[in-house]
Order: C-alpha cells, then sequence, then structure tokens
C-alpha cells in the first residue's frame, strides 16, 4: 500500500493511492495514519480494504507527511562510500547516528525555508525508514519485521550549523522546513529489495544527485538492528539512511572545490524508485 | 509552583506540591500537565487555585515526569568549565548541542537500567530548563520569557557508545531510562535566578558532584536564544544545560585517572536548590 495524509496543515485526511495512482480517501476506514496502525496485523487489515469502493479525491491535494506523529526523527551520516569521499570524510566503521528535530518534518512538496542569515543551506535525497513495532536490541535478521515501510525523505542541510560551530551536526539538521517526508508511506510488501532503489536529485532541472541504496555502506537491516541497541525505536519513528554523492557541498569544477547551495527560488525535485516524487520551493524565512 | 505528575507509568494524574511540600491532587482543575499548560496565561490561571482546597494525597507516590509530553530533549555539552577540564576537553566557544532520544525520559525515582553489555555508564546532575511557548529566533532579552520553569535533570550517559563509536554523542545519550526529569516542574517565578543554584550528585552515599548553576559557561537565557536560532522550541520541550565537575568519567586516583563507572545496585542520589531531589537504582537490562 501507498498511505498517504493530504489537505491543509494540522487538517490531513487519511488516505491511500491506489493501482492507478489515483488518490482514495481512507478517513472511513481509518481517522488517521497514526503510528498504532504501522504494525502488521494493522496494515494487513487495512490492506483488506476494496480500494475501488474508496471515494476518489479529485483536484490537486497536498500531501502531508504520511504518518500523523514521529516521535524520534533519527538520521545516518555518511552512509554512502561516493558521499563520504565527496565530503573529505574517512568511511566510517559504525554508522554515524545524529538527530534531526522533529519540528522539521513536514509535507513532500511544501516549501524549504532558508534559516535566517543561510549561507549554506544544501540537499540530501534519503531512503527513509518508518518503524511499525517497537524495536529495541533486535537482531538484523529480526530488523526488517520491525519496519511498516518506506518514504523518501531530503535530508535538508546547513552546512556552516552543521559543520562549523563546534559540537555535533544536529545545529544544521532540524532547522524549520529542513524534513521533507513522503509523500507516500510505501508498506515494505512493495519493496522487496530496500537496497536496489535508485535515487535522484535536481536542482532548477539540474540532476545533482543520483544513486542507488546498493550502495550504503550500511543497509537498512543493520541500521535498524544498530540503532535499536542504543535507543528504543517506536512506532512512527523514521531513520534516514544517509545520501549518495551530488550534495551541493561536494561540487567541483575543473577539480577544484566550487560549492553550490540553495537560495530563494530555487526548486529541488527528488525521488526514489517506487517511493514517488518530492518537488520543494526554496524561500526565505517567514514565521 | 511546583507541578507534578504522580502516580503509575503512563497513569499518571496531576498534582502540586504545596507550601508546606505536601503532595495535593489537581485532577479536579486540570486533566494532565500538558504543554498547553505551560504559558504564562495558563499557569497565571492555574496559580490563582487555593491550594489548601486541594486533596491531599498521602502516602508515597512514585513522580513521573512533570510534562506529559515532551517533542525535544535537547541536551548542552561541556558547558561548565570545570567539568571541560576534567574530560579533558577544550572549552566550547559556542554551546555544544546535542540530543537525548525523548523515548529515555522517565519519572525522577525510577530505576536506571544499563545497556546490555555497558560497562561505562555514568552520572549528570544538571539543570533543566522545560518551554512555555514556541521559541524561534528569540533574543537573550527575551528567552526566560518562553521559559515556563526549572526541574532537575539526570543527563545518564554511557561514555563508550557517546565517545568511542564515532559519530556524534547521540549514541551514548538515549539509552532507556537514561533521562530521569523531576520530581518537579517548578515554575519559574520561583527561580527569580536560575544562573545561582547549588547542584549536587551522590552515588551510594558518596558524594561526586557539587557545582553551582553560577559557572555554567553559557546561562539559560543564551541557550534558549542560541538553540532557537537552529530550531523551534516548543511547549513541552525541555533543554538539559549541562553538568558541573564531578562525573565518574573524570574522576582521578593520586592525580592519575581511575574512573568510576556505574554497576548494578549502585544509587544515585541528586537535587538542585529548590527543585527538588531525584534516587536512581541502577538495575541490569528488562525488557
Amino acid at each position: 500500500m501507498k498511505l498517504v495524509r493530504y489537505g491543509q496543515p494540522g487538517k490531513e485526511k487519511p488516505g491511500l493511492i491506489d493501482a492507478d495512482g489515483r488518490l482514495r480517501d481512507l478517513s472511513a476506514v481509518v481517522k488517521d495514519i497514526t503510528p498504532d496502525l504501522l504494525n502488521d496485523k494493522a496494515l494487513a487489515k487495512l490492506a483488506k480494504v476494496k480500494t475501488d469502493k474508496l471515494p476518489l479525491v479529485r483536484g490537486k491535494k497536498r500531501f502531508g507527511t504520511p504518518i500523523s506523529s514521529t516521535s524520534k526523527f533519527i538520521a545516518i551520516g555518511l552512509n554512502y562510500a561516493d558521499h563520504a569521499a565527496e565530503s573529505g570524510m574517512p568511511i566510517p566503521k559504525e554508522p554515524i547516528v545524529f538527530t534531526k528535530a522533529i519540528s522539521c518534518i513536514q509535507g513532500a512538496d511544501d516549501d524549504v525555508m532558508l534559516p535566517k542569515g543561510s549561507k549554506k543551506s544544501d540537499w540530501e535525497v534519503e531512503l527513509g525508514i518508518v518503524i511499525g513495532t517497537r524495536a529495541r536490541y533486535v537482531t538484523q535478521k529480526e530488523a526488517l519485521n520491525h519496519v511498516a515501510g518506506y518514504c523518501v525523505v531530503n535530508d535538508v542541510s546547513e552546512r556552516e550549523y552543521q559543520l562549523e560551530l563546534g559540537g555535533s551536526w544536529d545545529k544544521g539538521k532540524g532547522c524549520d522546513t529542513f524534513g521533507p517526508v513522503g509523500p507516500w508511506l510505501v508498506t515494505r510488501d512493495e519493496v522487496p529489495n530496500p537496497q536496489a532503489l535508485g535515487m535522484w536529485l535536481d536542482v532548477n532541472g539540474v540532476r545533482y544527485q543520483t544513486g542507488n541504496t546498493k550502495t550504503m555502506i550500511f543497509g537498512v537491516a543493520k541500521l535498524v538492528s544498530y540503532v535499536s541497541q542504543f535507543m528504543t525505536l517506536e512506532p512512527g519513528d523514521i531513520i534516514t539512511t544517509g545520501t549518495p554523492p551530488g550534495v551541493g557541498m561536494g561540487v567541483k569544477k575543473d577539480g577544484k572545490p566550487a560549492p553550490v547551495f540553495l537560495k530563494r527560488g530555487d526548486v529541488m525535485r527528488l525521488g526514489i524508485d517506487g517511493l514517488g516524487e518530492q518537488t520543494q520551493k526554496v524561500v526565505a524565512f517567514k514565521a
């Protein structure tokens, strides 16, 4: 299933995308796409709903984040060998774990605001893992059973805040609007191999990132298992799994660094095979 | 006011501590101590309640975390000059910001579990700031107006996970039970100067930490203002502000490092002037 939440911010309704790519309303079946709906049993029940009986939703709709609430938004750093190289950082021996503030989560196509005075805001297309059932000290073998599904995440990052102010990366990762999630939560039965998904990101129509989850250093099962050794993952929690090469910070010209950062009016478009696409306009900060 | 939530985990009732230190039930006035109760207007209304008319609660009660929900649990590193020195780290030029997983939050006196295989679990008494109203790009001058009050936090830390596994500190800071908060949320009118609070921590009756918030490198107003430049702080969010000297990692004997870490059966007791005390027994991990 491709689960969604559509409508105005704070007033989203549950829906799903049918086999023909059309949006159908799920309000008569569930109130919202809540974390308690993400376990296998609840998802199996939802999968029995006759899709063609659900009301079609016509017209262009905004997609909110596909889960009503997330308690933790965990992120993995430098998880593609080529991206580590372009960032000038060594390949990590263990997954790098940091945190995106959950206040940065927003819908897939909502505007991304540049923080006040930001000069180094950057993009990162990433595979997001959505946790379905509580995971605590799970093995790699068990790990995927705790996954509800997958989504596209743009791990928007302010490089000066992330790398030049000291301390952890968290300062540059959780700015408001820096966490577009969705448009869809694609349940894991539709993603038989999460390590074979093509991904891409364009800015203003220019392709900057091209990658595939097959080149991840630490795969989905490893990451869920690994993070669960340090903290309990709850239903609705998201782990975003790192980005392939092609971020703005790493752009070179004639072999020399020529970083490209986001500016007002830019448009990011990004997607992952089978998980849908996001489009964000970059705007100035507004309260 | 000293606001509390008392009772069994997940079933806490709202209460307050009266002028004589007795627990009074607030259930007839509010359903719970929720983030929307933490703004000045709502707190002023609550302050008008005639305390002596509230039912006394007798017997020993468990205290849960004094706020029903927290969306972000932000922590500041190396914020006391002496603690930075004992950790062998330079005094930071800007606040070090990291994140404790909110799944680690628990009541003030709940058992602290050693993570499986943990050899380097450690203590940190800290002043916790509880946000009362949304704070986004607030100045230092405005910052305290966004604070609902203060509480004791034990920023329990696994030093191997924090420091030896690469990446951010978050791996060693958010393990289950690593975030005792409370027992009370003391509203800011009762803490006229948050930079003059004595604090202490004992393990098994031995005093390890003695400090005072006056030696913070970055004070409360600076921290709220600073963090609000990078992410929006929401009502109920907690910023824990760093620990004074005396953590187990920094213990020396005859001038040489002789670190002391937590083991099963240890008892931590900690407190801050006017904010109450916490007592935690250290136990093995249990599901």
